[in-house]
């Protein structure tokens, strides 16, 4: 009982180790490629505001397009500020294989450090999420023995315990976080249910992000607490 | 023998079915969401030509922080364009769970067929790459057999078609794609591995995508191959 303790401590602590070193080196590496891209940015804007004087709806159209194609090709710029609590969100979402895209590494250094940093991450990632399996199984044999001793029948306490866990696990997993993330971020419940399922399934498309809405601290590692629970 | 090429065509048919029959749906239920994400575009280019008369440099932020808001959030709307091979992209790359995320359901109705859809297709998908795991398993041992029947020693020989199926994995599945990659899309090696990793792990961050240098049907079809092989 006690080595399983321990064992469980060090898992749960070895992962959140991980993902602190990683978001650690991922900031360290992106914070420079971010004030370059915001540098693009300002130059387009200034060159167009140089250019003022001459000033024609082709030349508009021109400047519109340059401008789509910078920030739709890499610099959703917003949201790429690798600040520790968006970098251990990106870490975090990368080693369940989600992979959102709403920030990614630009350097060369960062993107090399991804693939051997996920590397060795989603076998722990994998690793981890199968210890919160194994307890929640166990809660599931307690549960099933506790109404036993009641003197339940076998069979009605197997589906009862099953019955349960679907019941909890569609509660916990897909109804309660839609209605929170409806909530904070002004989604409709449809669109909420989509995100919670392209989360779970581990698609991850990044069209809807959560801590979007109102873009704060608090609320990114509240997700990311969501996330770890997932 | 015979019952067991049946069933590898059922299965792959079956899926390729379910791919075709998906692209089409999304297809019907996306392209009207397309034209009006173009309005929204061209009506902030038109509100803009309308005030060329009284404009500032403060006007000119104010149109760039509107235009950047709307193309990042939502309307990367040259890549949004939901022919059949991009809806098929799309697909391919759901089921696989590796999201990029370059196209993405926005309609309400659009986003409950994605959740039903891919409900029952990661599990074909996961059906459909155990087929081919199994392929290679019996590639792996017809390799074994004739090399022992060759006269080569057991434990040689497990070494031999280890070290075969490891070596053209590496170059088939990372050094081949990277190296089409970097020439297709003018990455460098460096990018092409990341996204080959990104891909082959299913995280698909989609900040690299294939078929976005020279945007046309035969680059698309040929990604999807390559996509559908990994």
């Amino acid at each position: 009982m006690i080595n399983n303790r321990l064992q469980s401590c060090v898992i749960i602590a070895g992962y959140f180790a991980y993902l602190v070193l990683g978001a650690l080196v991922f900031q360290a590496l992106e914070k420079d490629a971010k004030a370059k891209q915001e540098n693009i940015i300002l130059r387009i804007k200034e060159s167009f505001l140089k250019n003022i004087t001459s000033f024609s709806p082709a030349k508009v159209e021109l400047f519109v397009e340059n401008l789509m194609d910078a920030v739709g090709k890499e610099l959703r710029y917003k949201q790429n500020n690798w600040d520790f609590s968006n970098s251990f969100f990106f870490v975090g979402s990368m080693l369940a294989t989600i992979g959102y895209g709403n920030i990614s590494p630009k350097t060369a250094g960062g993107q090399l450090f991804c693939v051997f940093f996920a590397l060795f991450g989603i076998p722990l990632n994998i690793v981890f999420l199968n210890h919160i399996g194994n307890m929640i199984a166990m809660l599931c044999e307690r549960l099933a023995k506790w109404l036993y001793e009641k003197g339940v029948q076998k069979k009605t306490t197997r589906c009862l315990t099953l019955l349960f866990f679907l019941v909890m696990g569609i509660l916990m997993f897909l109804c309660l976080p839609s209605a929170v993330f409806r909530e904070m971020e002004g989604w409709t419940y449809g669109e909420a249910i989509y995100f919670a399922f392209i989360t779970l399934s581990t698609i991850g498309f990044g069209d809807y992000i959560i801590g979007k809405a109102s873009y704060n601290h608090y609320n990114h590692f509240q997700s990311m607490l969501c996330i770890v629970f997932w």
